[in-house]
């Protein structure tokens, strides 16, 4: 027996209703209604638990996906999932996306805080700040704000609802029973905030959240969402389809959350990878292949058009993309998935049609497609030369691709060395290895 | 056995954290941290549901409760925790009430649709306008909106939300696998409303909820919060302290819905009461004698104040209420709760300490001390003489006066024939008798 800390990976497992491959509710065994099934998530979260993933998580936005003709459309809240999860499990950390463009501050700090009392500290927030025309028109927009005015207003909310979980001290309650004396008014602290955005009173009207603050989450990769992240984030989200990549960002958050004054390991980087999983190469490469042949060419060019901004129109399927997309204009939605797109196009030279085929299944992320020894592989290799300090793990189907994970690639993980063989925490938190943070308003006793 | 049908009493568990009388934390046998106990209220939850309540009800606003200094100040987000409940129960309905005012249609329509979905169809909402100025500090406003347009805000709300909740109809979702064909587009509907508050494109991106529309819920008794009532509530919370009274407001709110054009027993009109029981009168009495004895003055004070948009020095505890509250001064908070008390002083001719005494435990509910059969006898003189369809039971102490409620006074009830053995359905609507509304936008084939 060893005292010496060893560094270990950590996994969080990204739930999507039949997977994460656009055609994966066409697959045999794919269930299609699963989005508002409880008991197919269910399913999902104890399959990550038994395997010990630091947790789960769930994207979403306020809007339909697309016009609902080629893939499921919607998707339940996902605060509401995860609280419904919560009482299905007992150890796994539960993410969700939440928009800071579209909800108030204290609305959302007081969901967040409940749903991380119920789940005994399991509570952790993606922040996002809504890029989609289509969630603009939801709420009174006739088109999304600018993209540093999202990021602008992103950190005036982070700020506020930072602020509304330390409002009750630890010592606040007394609960004196016998002087009738519940709390002390002098330790249920206001914000008085007014600032650019907002105008919130507080104190909070829940007790300070097990976690301090729900861990909190972000997955921008743009020179914003960068500089946001360095400043809040304690555990990223990102998509990078090579190596390289992947350790320049790496390197780059880690620099910028030091010059912020912040403890680098405090920010754990996890990397999107979409693992295709055979017994040999051939066979990996037909389950992917199986799931490109369902795809819907016309579905594939609306979410290309979506990217950029633009109609679907202006693409021709076997021609490169055009002229004034590879001359980057500048979008008021999501920069660093259209960069990225733009960067694989130029670099393989592919045409629409390839371009489609490539960010269909994964979505810019790093696509693994071979045995669970190569899978394995490469995820060692990235974890040890610096490029990750976990994964993102976006099955393409679901169950079946979490589950050949779990089977055939966590086993291997394990006998490095490199995965826990079981909780030692209960929180989100202490699965990360992240601190508890400090209360702004404490103040030494007296 | 017969066929013809025989009218049944609803009941609603409207749950607190120690129970409804401000002193309940202080009892020997209450959990005062209850408020943020989780297993405290799967207690209360399990306890309702075995004993086959129609529903349990969580009340709420935006904003700690006064100064937290002689009361718990703080509640779970209501929907989080009726989520968490409905995982721990599978019949009974779960009711919470949320502000029209401080949310947005589009997340709060979803955010309601997804519990429906998650529970099974059990989820209710009891729409608030939210009349607190300490409310409005929580969202960037100087005072809260004016009640007139509070409501206003709220029949636009609920207009869209409705049409939300119907976006999708029934037939939309075709899951052809072999076609690659999801949804039929023409089936998911946009709103593209365009309103004096509010701007929301929709769809929605949550499929239509098991009930079709959540169980909508009302409690404001004002003129306007009656017209709402009578346009959009399927059940009414409401608060009478005589026979009389709640008669009148009956026979009121069933002539509104039907010159609004709808079936008068398509609102389950359920009026609170408190009860004290006791094996003797005598031992109900000192049941909330120990209760009043309990009380802070200072509180009360404070909640007397607060009702009436003052301050607490105006009152002199040993004199009537000053005249000019008793002149009934225009306010913008809840103009049916400052008459009620009004019209208790003035009738009783009570002093203000006497007043904060009334009012502390029940807050102007009928308030019940007796034994079994005499509460038993009060419930079914007011159910069979036409001022209720149920009640909304708010027990002073929990979980004591609900286990008592259901051991001593159900039993007598069941024997009378006038409350349900066992559920029938499995859905909220169903428990109250409610049918599932139409799809605004269903048309017949073709």
């Amino acid at each position: 027996m060893t005292t010496e800390r060893r560094r270990r990976l950590h996994l969080n497992a990204f739930l999507m209703e039949a997977g994460h491959h656009e055609a994966a509710w066409r697959l045999p065994d794919s269930n299609p209604r699963a989005d508002f099934d409880l008991q197919h998530w269910i399913k999902l979260a104890r399959l990550a638990e038994d395997a010990k993933f630091d947790s789960l998580f769930l994207a979403d936005g306020p809007a339909v996906i697309g016009t609902g003709e080629f893939r499921p459309p919607g998707q339940l809240e996902p605060l509401t999932l995860l609280t419904a999860l919560s009482q299905a499990t007992s150890r796994i950390g539960l993410i969700a996306t939440v928009s800071s463009t579209y909800n108030e501050p204290y609305n959302l700090a007081r969901r967040l805080a409940s749903v991380d009392h119920v789940s005994g500290g399991r509570a952790g927030w993606n922040i996002v700040t809504s890029a989609g025309a289509d969630e603009a028109a939801n709420f009174g927009l006739t088109d999304r704000p600018a993209h540093a005015e999202r990021y602008a207003r992103a950190d005036e909310f982070l700020r506020i609802a930072k602020a509304l979980w330390d409002s009750w001290e630890s010592e606040a309650v007394l609960a004196d029973k016998a002087a009738g004396r519940y709390a002390d008014p002098g330790r249920l602290h206001r914000l008085d905030h007014k600032g650019r955005y907002f105008s919130v009173a507080g104190p909070l009207n829940v007790e300070r959240p097990p976690q301090g603050h729900p861990l909190l989450v972000q997955a921008g990769s743009s020179e914003d969402g960068r500089e946001f992240a360095a400043r809040h984030a304690e555990a990223i989200f990102t998509a990078h389809r090579t190596y390289e990549r992947a350790a320049d960002f790496y390197a780059d958050i880690k620099a910028r959350a030091r010059a912020a004054g912040r403890d680098p390991d405090g920010v754990v980087v996890l990397p999107g990878i979409v693992p295709y999983i055979g017994s040999t190469e051939a066979e990996a490469r037909a389950i992917a292949q199986e799931l490109d042949e369902l795809r819907v060419p016309a579905y594939g060019l609306r979410q290309l058009a979506a990217v950029f901004e633009t109609e679907p129109s202006v693409f021709d399927l076997d021609a490169p993309l055009p002229g004034f997309i590879l001359a980057r204009p500048k979008l008021e939605g999501s920069q660093s998935r259209s960069d990225l797109i733009i960067e694989l196009a130029e670099r393989e030279q592919l045409t629409v049609r390839q371009v489609i085929s490539r960010i269909g299944g994964g979505r810019g992320h790093f696509e693994l497609v071979g045995t669970p020894d190569q899978v394995a592989d490469a995820v060692t290799a990235w974890f040890e030369g610096g490029a990750a300090d976990g994964f993102n793990i976006m099955a393409p189907a679901l169950p079946s691709g979490l589950e050949t994970f779990i089977e055939e690639v966590l086993p291997i993980l394990r006998a490095k060395g490199l995965f826990r063989e079981d909780y030692q925490g209960t929180t989100l938190r202490e699965h990360y290895g992240l601190p508890i943070p400090a209360n702004q308003f404490h103040h030494a006793a007296g």
